[in-house]
């Protein structure tokens, strides 16, 4: 799913087996608490993803921010309300943890995506900047 | 300075002796190796604070990403590096573990903060989105 689309396809590698280094991300995500990684399941087939981490910050009072990477639904499964369904249930998630904040970056180009977060009630105050490393 | 400039002077309580909330988190960033807490010192007064954090992440092939949170400098000693100073030391530091990518959000309004985070060559390519909790 996360090579699916146009730009998930210039950064991924999709081939059986897969690289090991999305195994030895995937052993250290779920080793570590502040870390959750969700996926939606239809009859044994995975069909979405959404990674929810926890930051602990020095502004705010000091309280936990939670943030969102890596949500993706299967094109097959789109518009059937299963994305918003992960966002709620990790949104609950941050709350009970007592989360002051849910963050995330979205491609600007991603349209659908800005239209969907915001039905979910997400601001766009700010701009989200990235600097690749080679 | 978290508490200094018009949004963090909403959201702070600078009083002595500081929130305790604001120590907790200390000491559970401080405790966690994907935290690094970097301070500015001149003559023993703290002028600068950047927060560094590590995101282990399933998309880009498993790879690392950095992000940074809580880039302030002292009023007083704005406009002679210490920033640049900052961001260039946490951007090694990242590129050392093995980062693909820095990110970070900045509200739309901080206009000065985009041109400082475009000369360090960060793009505005994203979308900063966000949701209160209460």
């Amino acid at each position: 799913m996360l090579a699916e689309d146009d730009l998930g396809s210039q950064r991924e590698r999709y081939e059986d087996p897969l690289a090991e280094s999305y195994y030895e991300a995937f052993e250290t995500i779920t080793r570590d608490s502040n870390h959750e990684l969700i996926v939606a399941e239809l009859n044994g087939t995975v069909i979405g993803t959404l990674h929810l981490i926890f930051i602990p910050s020095i502004s705010y009072q000091g309280r936990l921010r939670a943030q969102i990477e890596s949500v993706r639904v299967d094109t097959e499964y789109r518009n059937r309300g299963i994305g918003a369904q992960m966002m709620l249930w990790a949104i609950e998630l941050a709350r009970g943890r007592g989360a002051h904040l849910v963050q995330l970056t979205t491609h600007k180009s991603r349209r659908d995506a800005h239209r969907f977060y915001k039905r979910l009630g997400f601001g766009a105050s700010h701009l989200g900047m990235k600097l690749n490393l080679k």
